[in-house]
């Protein structure tokens, strides 16, 4: 199952940097690249040892490609676990392309989205989940996201199962023994015992999968739909709300500004926000569609903000009641979902104005108002709290395992499923060879987890996620 | 004049990649690191080699931020020449942020762009046409601008101005001791031996001076106008025109699309494709201003490409002569501007079309027809060839010097006009003192050159068009 060949890819961010690595790995990378290196005090880099860098040239038959610092890893020490060279070039697409072309000619293919890690994986370097959490490391962008990723690929979750997974095969391997001597009636497993052992697992089980709503949320951001008319103030809110925290955000989003422009980090925890056009009340076709969409975004928010643009509602009896109407119609289609009326502009509404709108609202149950004002500041720190208060960040705060992957979720799902029946089995007096089935299955779906027990398919799976040159 | 403090930078690109490359260069470098890198062997950083990589965590207070790898290089022997770590941590943007902010806390900030490469220079470890090179190398996206920069970074060029420099200086200093003796009426310096040299000092600059003009088009590209309708078939003509090459370029596009989209590599060579409306007869006030900025474009152009849609022509003795008219027109206002004529689609011309054309066109002095089928490839081949006829590729091929810079430019500019004068008043016996000024000013500017004269502006200019991280 191990690949034998040798893979290049470009390790860095594609563009133009000072820098840039090129990363190979296999059982021929030092061979491979030796004879196209010039060492700059002629040294012979398969005579280097593991860990070491050298300065030289890159030269493909007289024509110098770069000047370069080159990485020298030899396997098993090396994050595939393959012998491996790390070429740090000059940062131009140019240069990049010109070395890895050089390679791919001279015994290199190109890898695959993952597969440097997949390699460290196959090689016993990691385990699954540990190979899962470096993608999510290296996508995450709140301080939430990040430290579960580092939690997890530093193994925090994986030896929590590794270690119910021996001492339930420990049990397995008992029943399993007591068949052999059936005819005796001898119980070499502890049943008192072994339940405890089930009620355990059971109990850590439950946690992890109840973990997954609160990972699910930390991985992928809180979804916050904004209901309001583009000029009511949006981006001047998500201004505000951004803080000292800009200069992060703005910098990720400057590379990836498609996907991810309107996510905030606040507290550390993502929030998206999603823009819709309001619900005004009409008759036209047209603004029904619109309504219909928003809506339809608003199903895939976990918290709602209506933004309204405090000088609208100044003196007018009829925008007010106008609003309290929209906001009534949305909390009765989504009693459950948290509801935030937030005013902006509040510097210049009056007293009066303040209190018709504290008295319309009133009559809506389950609303918070929030009175903001972006030009002085005002509630935007009460805004930043409000929003927190939804995420249940208890877990994160004590340092708790949280699961954030569908795959590992699924499998700890199955592997409930099954220990549960082994208690059934066990309380309902299941023969032993009924009974180590089950165990059996329920160990099964522990090593998917951790890919003691995992299958190509997976692998590929997981692995066509990751971004090329990891 | 060096600096003490220590500077910090991401070296790599900006965006998300598998790995990312932090880069921290000052006396303390090391000491700063140390206490926040924890090594997976407990090695103790501050005690390790030069040129050696050390996997291991970096943790702030307990908050572990990455897995990474460190780089210790000991100065002088580092690319600043001072003590340099490089980070090579995980490629999310959060991660290197938090990174770089721990160690900005903790005794760095924020390195200017160019300032590691200035650092460099000033430590003596390379000469100032080498640190101009690096930016020329990093931002280099084709064959021959990159085979300049290679060229200039490993000295090829400074080295010849540098022994220029020293034979010079040594004849100023002989003309200078002759001073000391006036009285006596010696001549230190033999006469004739030092017309030679200025005389080879002339012809030197001045095959510099006139290699500028091709190196300022290889290095910047050579700009092409398309004239022609936008659905003449521009794109189809440029597709035609990559070829093979056209991975690279879509590779590199992809990254800085808005800046370079429409520049492609041919034969090594970069071409600049402007695209332009067309100059259409007309009376319409609106397309009489397109017609404007079409000229304007042209200005800035130095070869035309008139592109045409061969089906347009079809048996159209009207559409021809309309042809011929804007051709003309053209043709007038740029008479030293080369112009093909390129008809694309020539596979579904009939051969009676093709000889009207011909016709038509022959009555135009200086332009070159082109058929092409971007279809079947015919005439894709000629028209590079056509199009790399206007290039001087002579000195490159024959591996000369070529300048590229226009600061380098303007001081070969100012140093033969002095040793102009040297010769004049060499050959009107001027004498020696008034000699010697002209001779300290032309070293002067060789020494610009280099670096060996410098001034604190000149240096911040030179760097500040640096990306950070270099």
């Amino acid at each position: 199952m191990v690949n034998t060949d040798n893979i290049i890819a470009l390790a860095t961010a594609s563009g133009v940097g000072a820098i840039a690595v090129i990363r190979i790995s296999g059982k021929n990378a030092i061979n491979i690249v030796a004879p196209f290196f010039k060492s700059a005090k002629n040294k012979d880099l398969k005579k280097q040892k593991s860990h070491t860098l050298h300065l030289g040239h890159i030269i493909d038959h007289n024509r110098v490609i770069d000047e370069v610092l080159v990485s020298v890893f030899k396997g098993p020490n090396s994050y595939t676990g393959e012998n491996t060279i790390e070429i740090s070039c000059h940062g131009s697409p140019y240069i990049q392309q010109e070395i890895i072309q050089l390679f791919l000619r001279n015994g290199c293919r190109m890898a695959n989205a993952g597969e440097f890690t997949l390699r460290a994986f196959l090689n016993g370097k990691i385990d699954l989940s540990q190979a899962e959490a470096v993608a999510d490391l290296i996508a995450s962008d709140n301080e939430a996201s990040h430290k579960l990723a580092v939690q997890q690929m530093r193994g925090g979750f994986s030896n929590e199962i590794k270690k119910l997974r021996e001492e339930l095969l420990n049990f397995a391997s008992l029943i399993e023994l007591e068949l052999d001597f059936a005819e005796e009636e001898v119980e070499f497993a502890d049943r008192q015992q072994f339940k405890d052992l089930l009620n355990r697992i059971e109990m850590v089980l439950k946690r992890l999968i109840d973990s997954f709503a609160v990972g699910n949320v930390i991985k992928n951001g809180i979804p916050v739909a904004i209901v309001g008319e583009p000029n009511v103030g949006k981006s001047t809110l998500l201004n505000a709300l951004l803080n000292e925290e800009r200069a992060i955000v703005s910098d990720i989003a400057g590379t990836t500004r498609d996907t991810i422009e309107d996510e905030i980090s606040i507290g550390g925890i993502g929030f998206r926000f999603i823009d819709t056009a309001g619900i005004r009340e009409t008759k036209d076709v047209v603004e029904s569609i619109g309504i219909k969409k928003t809506f339809e975004k608003i199903d895939l928010a976990q918290v709602i903000i209506f933004l309204l643009d405090a000088t609208e509602i100044q003196n007018s009896e009829f925008r007010i009641q106008n609003l309290k109407n929209e906001i009534e119609k949305i909390k009765n289609k989504y009693p459950q979902k948290p509801l935030i009326i937030v005013a902006n502009k509040v510097d210049i509404l009056t007293e009066e104005s303040i209190k018709k709108l504290n008295v319309a609202l009133s009559g809506i149950k389950g609303v918070v108002l929030q009175l903001l004002s972006a030009k002085t500041g005002q509630g935007v720190d009460e805004l930043q709290k409000n929003l927190l208060n939804f995420v249940n960040t208890g877990a994160l705060r004590n340092n708790e395992t949280i699961v954030t992957n569908t795959r590992h979720y699924d499998a700890l799902l199955k592997a409930l499923e099954e220990i549960e029946k082994v208690k059934n089995g066990l309380n309902s007096g299941l023969s032993g060879d009924l009974l180590a089935i089950d165990i059996r299955q329920a160990l099964y779906h522990f090593g998917e987890i951790t890919g003691q027990v995992s299958s190509d398919d997976l692998l590929g799976n997981i692995f066509a996620n990751f971004c090329i040159g990891k």
